[in-house]
């Protein structure tokens, strides 16, 4: 254990990273949850309360020009692109992830045309993907297949429409293979939807470099927008003009204030919009944003790898062997940015680990998830999270099967 | 006009809703806006911080249920029930009205069956809701309809699945009679789907008493829910197994942790969430419907006529005959909780108005727009407000032609 603390000490002194934590508000948790609702970022009430006091307050209906209430989500949009490796008026930010995919993957069905009737889900997504795949597949006429990720190759045709995957595994934390899966779906035809929400902020994704067509994610997890803040929506910009919207309110006409009756849908990323932005939320994560100042993601992606090592290797030190399984792949091309372990008693353990002021959830029926952020996880907390872990599975002995 | 002003003295004395201004953050300026924005109730800040500071910084993720997060959007839909007429378990709060009118119109379509392929839109209707319902359309194999309100009776027949009205028109303030529409709908076999933006927290609507089967509405209004706070969907409690959603994000689910790959919707009002609710605006909304603390609807409702009533009165005092034209009905029944006069001028007028402390609002090409907020606006605000538009057109003189 001595020789873990020391080496923990070491890494936590040469984080090129370590500075970024102070523009959170922690306390003396570990905190390993911020995959499914990142951490405060310390500036951000203070952003709030000027929103709703003066912006809202005193301002009232002005702030809609004054205070740039209307133009905020391309404004927010483009604070997300380069975490996600796109140029500027690529990405509008607005509704929930769900809502998202529904326009992506109606807007793809569309966009492959006449003759293409078949839609491919991730069998491993987040449910509500697929959930919301299959509702596009009932209104657009197709035909909805759930495929493992890496059988997609195998299960591409001249029928294929689109491909809606997740770039990383919400259980398992898998990294899949975005641009070859991406490559291959154009070789096909068709065209590649990928949901960002497990992998945007912790890890390079390279939107335009690997040619994605569409894209969605939230701000909750890496991005730390505050819960439920708005998802955003990326349509490559060669294809904005074909973006043809199955949600088309009238924040996306090219005239919302014309007020005409006809619809003409805006060009660019605006297109994506539909109604009346929710300020409140859009403004907290636009101010949250403000903590990628001066962070490259390649850092951050050097770290978290090296978070998730770590972590692995204190488990492997203070876990009875056997006592848990990681479902998270060991090569680095394949993992994002948490630690998914299976034990039959993980409803138990979570409950003790968060007793123990060592926070990371609990995902049905049997796993164990951590979820590191680099931007105020430490190498400290990982050794105290595996040893606290340790200390829990030890003390409740050989779980029951489930 | 010292008649007019003793007269203003009377009514404020009189109203028995002149204590709840004390409830908004209000300055000097006549705010008659509120049928865009509503104001800010005065101790929102208060729980927007709680919520921001404590709830997400110091909770976190514990909020979801510690705080409540999670049955926040039912929850919030209970407390607008009553201001629309509902009982409880028929109301969900969540993204935008546009978003809400494309589940509310694909739903109607599916209730409505085989053989129905007709759906109808108010022709004066807000523009997103002809957009979303001629995309609902698009998607489900329907005609699409644009049609008077006064007309609908007519154009109803055996091929009408469903109808699409506002309740009070957001231009002219004529409020339709939502009783006998909802009726005339009934009686050709379709659902109808009412869209309450302008009339929820101005007047009664009574949704529960005249048999309506969906309705959508925004909050941000006369609810003074904030700048884009979420809207909200009423399905009828009866129908509410039929609702078959065409956005079935994993918020809806009837087991929503399990995590499944099939969807299986939950009963009751939650089967119209989709994703992560957006929980800063949801619970500002929440705290900004304590303002309601014993206000009856039919109070609003007569304080808002006896308003509409003074000001037409003061504007036919203070203007020149034939300066603008009122667009808004005389008779009550046809009668929101607004205002429009139609100038030439109006753009200018409006401009001259906001520089002198009067805020209303201006729609293209040619009306100025005034809304009534019985909670916070007085009739000495009435009084000003005409006087300084007398002022304003006088000075102006006769306008060119538009």
């Amino acid at each position: 254990m001595s020789e873990l603390l020391s080496e923990v000490r070491e890494l936590d002194a040469a984080d090129p990273l370590a500075g970024t934590r102070e523009r959170f508000v922690l306390d003396d948790t570990v905190y390993l949850d911020g995959n499914s609702l990142g951490a405060l970022p310390a500036h951000v009430p203070g952003a709030v309360e000027d929103v709703v006091r003066r912006q809202w307050g005193e301002l009232r209906i002005r702030s809609w020009t004054e205070s740039g209430w209307w133009t905020a989500p391309e404004r927010v949009g483009d604070r997300i692109a380069p975490l996600v490796g796109a140029a500027p008026g690529q990405v509008v930010v607005g509704d929930s992830t769900s809502v998202n995919v529904f326009k992506a993957v109606v807007a793809a069905v569309r966009m492959a045309g006449e003759g293409r009737d078949e839609i491919l889900v991730d069998a491993s997504t987040f449910p509500t993907d697929g959930y919301v795949a299959e509702s596009a597949a009932r209104l657009t006429g197709c035909a909805l297949r759930a495929v493992a990720p890496a059988e997609v190759p195998a299960a591409l045709g001249a029928r294929t429409a689109a491909v809606l995957l997740n770039h990383v595994d919400y259980r398992t934390g898998r990294l899949h293979d975005l641009p070859a899966l991406t490559a291959a779906v154009h070789a096909a035809g068709a065209y590649a939807v990928w949901d960002l929400c497990h992998s945007a902020g912790a890890l390079p994704v390279g939107l335009d470099r690997h040619g994605v067509d569409l894209a969605v994610g939230c701000t909750y997890k890496y991005l730390n927008g505050g819960p439920g803040s708005p998802a955003y929506l990326y349509v490559r910009r060669d294809l904005q003009d074909r973006f043809d919207s199955p949600l088309p309110g009238w924040n996306s006409h090219a005239e919302p204030f014309g007020m005409t009756a006809g619809y003409t849908p805006a060009a660019g990323a605006v297109r994506g919009r539909v109604g009346t932005p929710d300020i409140l939320s859009l403004l907290a994560l636009e101010a949250a944003l403000d903590v990628w100042e001066g962070v490259e993601v390649a850092a951050v992606r050097a770290k978290s790898l090296a978070l998730t090592d770590f972590f692995l290797r204190c488990v492997g030190e203070y876990l009875p062997a056997g006592r848990v399984e990681s479902l998270t792949p060991v090569p680095h091309a394949e993992r994002g940015s948490q630690v998914a372990l299976r034990c039959a008693d993980a409803g138990e353990v979570m409950k003790a680990l968060i007793g123990r002021g060592v926070v990371g959830d609990f995902r049905a029926p049997d796993v164990l998830r951590f979820g590191f952020t680099p931007l105020y996880v430490g190498f400290a907390d990982v050794e105290r999270a595996a040893r606290v872990l340790g200390e829990v599975v030890t003390e409740r002995g050989c779980p029951h099967p489930a």
